[in-house]
C-alpha cells in the first residue's frame, strides 16, 4: 500500500462506519455486509461495533468470483429457489432489529457475461429474500448504511490509467476516504455538521411546499408536479426508536418523489450510468403525464428499454434528488461507475419505486394509498444522473410564482 | 509467492479435494467451509466442483480475527442461544445431502486468549448446529473431507525458524502439497492406489478379528480387548448410496475401536498436542478395566483434566488407529499443531466417543447397544499419539497367539 497512513485511514473509515454511519448503540445487534477482499476494513468495523457495546456482530461474507461460478453454473431449478431457512434468517435479523451495515466494493463489470435470463431469476431470488430488509430500511424501522471499500477490479475501471492494480486501489481508496471525511481533523464532528446542513436544506424545501419543479439545461427543460405533503429528507435521519443514522456514506443528496402522474418535457442524463454490469451512457426520456412516450440512449438502448418494460410502475418516475455540482465527488471529474458515489456527484432522477416517506405518513399507507398520493409503485427504481454546472431548477408555487432552488448546478436557497 | 508453480499446484490441489476428497458426481451440492484468507483456493474449488457437475456450491466463510472478536465480546446470552433458521440451514443441507468439504487454516493459537466458560458455551452452540451435519458423515450418509490450507499464523506457528510470513506460508504449502500428493505425476491415480493400499490393510485386520492388541514402546504397555465384529477402515470409504470419499486429506490411517471397558496398562503420548488453541505435552495415561485412573502431563495437565471430567465416556478410549511411522508427514519431523497432520504422524488413540461404524452395523444400534457392543459414548473426541519408530504392536488370536502387526513403528503385515 503506497498510500500514507493506510491503516489509520482505513481504522478512522471504520470508525465514522459505525458510529456516524450505522451509529450503533449498546445492546444492537449489527449485520454487516462485505467481500472477502475487504476482510482488514471487516475486522476494523466487527472491533468498532463491539467498542460500541454491539450485542452481537453478524458478518455476511460475500466474493466475487465464487459469485459469478454460482451464476454461471448452479443449476436452473436451484437458482430460482428461494430456501425457507434464507427467510428465517431474514425474520431473526429483522426480529433483532439489526443495523445493517453494507460495503460496496464490487467490480461494475461482474455480472457482464452472465446470460440475462439467469441474472433475472438471480436478481428475482435475491430481491425476494432481501426485500424484507429493505423495507424495514426505507421505512425508518432499522439503521443502515451503504457505503464503499476499493475493490482492485472496480478500482482498475475507475482509474485504467494507473500504473498498476495497488496504484488504482490506492487512488479509489483515496477518493473514498475524502468523500468520507476521513482526512478532516475530526470526522465526526464534520459528519454532524454535514447532517445539520443537508438537514437545514431539507427544512426549507419542506416549509416551501413547491407545487412543483422546473429543471432546465441543455438537453433538458422538464416540470415535475410535488405531492401533497412531499417531504424531502437526506438518506438516513432518525429512525422510528429516535436513532439516526446516515444511510448512505458518502451522501451529498436532499430527495423525495415528484407526483409520478406529473413529469411533462425531456430529460438528458449527464453521466454514465452502471447498471447490472452493462452501462447506459446518453439517455434522453421524454415524458407526457408522467409517463415516458420516447427512449434515447448512445449506449444500453437495449438495456434500458428491458428495465422500463419490467412492469407499469418502470414507465413513471419515483425519485428527485438535489444535489451540488461543487461536491468532491463531482469535482473528482471521475466516473464511479457505481451508484453510491455516482448519484451523490449529481442530480438526479429515478426510474421506478418511491421511497413512501417522501409523503408524510406515505409509510402507514397501502400500495393503493401510496399511489393514490403519487407515490410509484414499482420493482425498479434505476438512478440516473442529470446535474451540472449549467442546471438551473425553479420551485413553483401554488400560485405560479417561481422560486429558484438551484443555479449553474449549484444551491441558490 | 516463492514457492515454485504455485497456482499450478493450487489447482492441483483443488481438482484432488473435490474428485478424490468429496469425490463430487453429478447433481450433487456441495457445502464448502473455508477461511476467507483462502479466498484463492476457494475459487478453484467452486471451479472444480462445477465442472464436475455439482447442482450447486455453497461457500461457508469464517475468519479467525472475527470469529475471536465475536468470541470475546458478543453476550453471553447471545454467545449461547442456537437461532432457529441455523439449525433449519442444516435441516436443508442434509436435505440436500450435501457433500462437505470443510478446509482448515486455523491458527492453533487463536483461541488462546477466549476465557474458558465463553470457550466453552460456543463449543456447546457449534455443536448444537453441526452435530447433525457430522453424525450424517460419521455414519456415511453424506461424502465428507476434512483438508487443509496454509494459514499465515498456523505456518508461522510450524515454522518460527523462517525468514518472514511468506517464507513460513510457502513452507507449509510444501508440506500440505507433498502430503496430499500435489507432486505426484499422476495425483488421482496416486490417491487411488493409496487408497487401494489402506483398503488392503483393513481387510486383512478384519479378516484376522483379533481379541486383543498390545502396544509396547517407551512409556507404553498397554492391552486393549477388541469388540466382537470390530471394523478397520481408512477414514472415509464407500457411502450408504455407493459413492467413495476420502474423508481426510491427508490421510494414512487405519482405525477401529477398542473395547472401551478393556483398557489395562499405560501409554505414553509421543507428539505433543494442540487442542483449543492449548498445547497438552507429555501426557502419560494409566488404565484399568478401559478407565483412566492415573493421569500426567508436562504441560496442559489442568486442560486435560477438564477434558476427561467432562462427562463419564470421556475416561475411556473410542478410537484405535494403526499409522506406520514412514508416512511424509512423520518423516518431516515437523510437529503441525494441527490433529489433521499430527494424527497422520502417528499410531494414535482416542479419549471418548468411538465411531460407531467400528462395529459392523454399529450405526444402525440404539446408544445403549453401541455401549454394550463396547463402543465408547461421550461428547469428547480427543486423539492422541504415541507412535514412534520404537512401538511394536502384536495382534492376540482369542487362543492366545500372537501376531506381529507393527514392528519398530511400521507395518509387519
Amino acid at each position: 500500500m503506497i498510500l500514507a497512513n493506510f491503516q489509520e485511514n482505513l481504522a478512522k473509515y471504520a470508525k465514522i462506519l459505525v458510529t456516524n454511519g450505522i451509529n450503533v448503540q449498546p445492546g444492537q445487534t449489527v449485520l454487516l455486509n462485505i467481500d472477502v477482499e475487504q476482510a482488514a476494513l471487516a475486522r476494523l468495523i466487527v472491533k468498532e461495533a463491539y467498542a460500541a457495546d454491539a450485542q452481537e456482530v453478524i458478518v455476511q461474507w460475500t466474493d466475487e468470483p465464487v459469485q459469478q461460478q454460482q451464476l454461471l453454473h448452479t443449476w436452473p431449478e436451484r437458482l430460482e429457489s428461494v430456501p425457507d431457512y434464507k427467510l428465517a434468517e431474514m425474520d431473526y435479523f429483522l426480529d433483532q432489529k439489526v443495523s445493517y451495515l453494507h460495503i460496496l466494493s464490487s467490480n461494475p463489470d461482474a455480472l457482464m457475461n452472465i446470460p440475462a435470463n439467469r441474472l433475472a431469476k438471480f436478481v428475482q431470488t435475491t430481491a425476494k429474500i432481501s426485500q424484507p430488509l429493505m423495507a424495514a430500511a426505507q421505512s425508518k424501522k432499522i439503521c443502515w448504511t451503504m457505503a464503499a471499500a476499493a475493490g482492485q477490479a472496480w478500482a482498475e475501471k475507475v482509474f485504467p490509467q494507473a500504473k498498476d492494480e495497488e496504484e488504482a486501489t490506492d487512488l479509489l481508496w483515496d477518493q473514498i476516504f475524502k468523500a468520507s471525511k476521513v482526512y478532516e481533523e475530526d470526522p465526526t464532528a464534520a459528519w454532524l455538521a454535514h447532517r445539520e446542513t443537508l438537514t437545514k436544506k431539507a427544512q426549507v424545501l419542506n416549509q416551501a411546499q413547491f407545487a412543483a419543479l422546473h429543471y432546465q439545461a441543455p438537453g433538458t427543460d422538464l416540470t415535475l408536479s410535488m405531492p401533497q405533503n412531499h417531504r424531502w429528507d437526506f438518506v438516513g435521519g432518525a429512525m422510528e426508536n429516535g436513532d439516526y443514522c446516515i444511510a448512505n456514506m458518502p451522501t451529498e443528496e436532499i430527495y423525495s418523489a415528484p407526483d409520478f402522474r406529473s413529469a411533462d418535457g425531456y430529460v438528458t442524463s449527464t453521466k454514465p450510468l452502471s447498471y447490472m454490469g452493462q452501462m447506459i451512457e446518453g439517455m434522453k426520456l421524454t415524458f407526457k403525464d408522467g409517463q415516458i412516450i420516447e427512449i434515447h440512449a448512445d449506449k444500453g438502448l437495449q438495456l434500458l428499454k428491458e428495465v422500463i418494460a419490467q412492469d407499469d410502475g418502470a414507465q413513471y418516475l419515483g425519485e428527485v434528488a438535489l444535489v451540488p455540482d461543487k461536491t468532491p465527488i463531482s469535482q473528482s471529474g471521475l466516473t464511479f461507475f457505481n451508484t453510491l458515489f455516482d448519484e451523490n456527484a449529481s442530480c438526479h432522477l429515478a426510474i421506478g419505486a418511491a421511497y413512501p416517506i417522501s409523503v408524510v405518513g406515505g409509510e402507514h399507507l397501502s400500495a393503493e394509498e401510496q399511489k393514490a398520493a403519487g407515490l410509484n409503485q414499482s420493482a425498479v427504481h434505476l438512478d440516473f444522473m442529470i446535474g451540472s454546472d449549467q442546471l438551473d431548477i425553479d420551485g413553483i408555487q401554488a400560485d405560479g410564482r417561481r422560486v429558484p432552488i438551484f443555479r449553474k448546478g449549484d444551491w441558490a436557497i
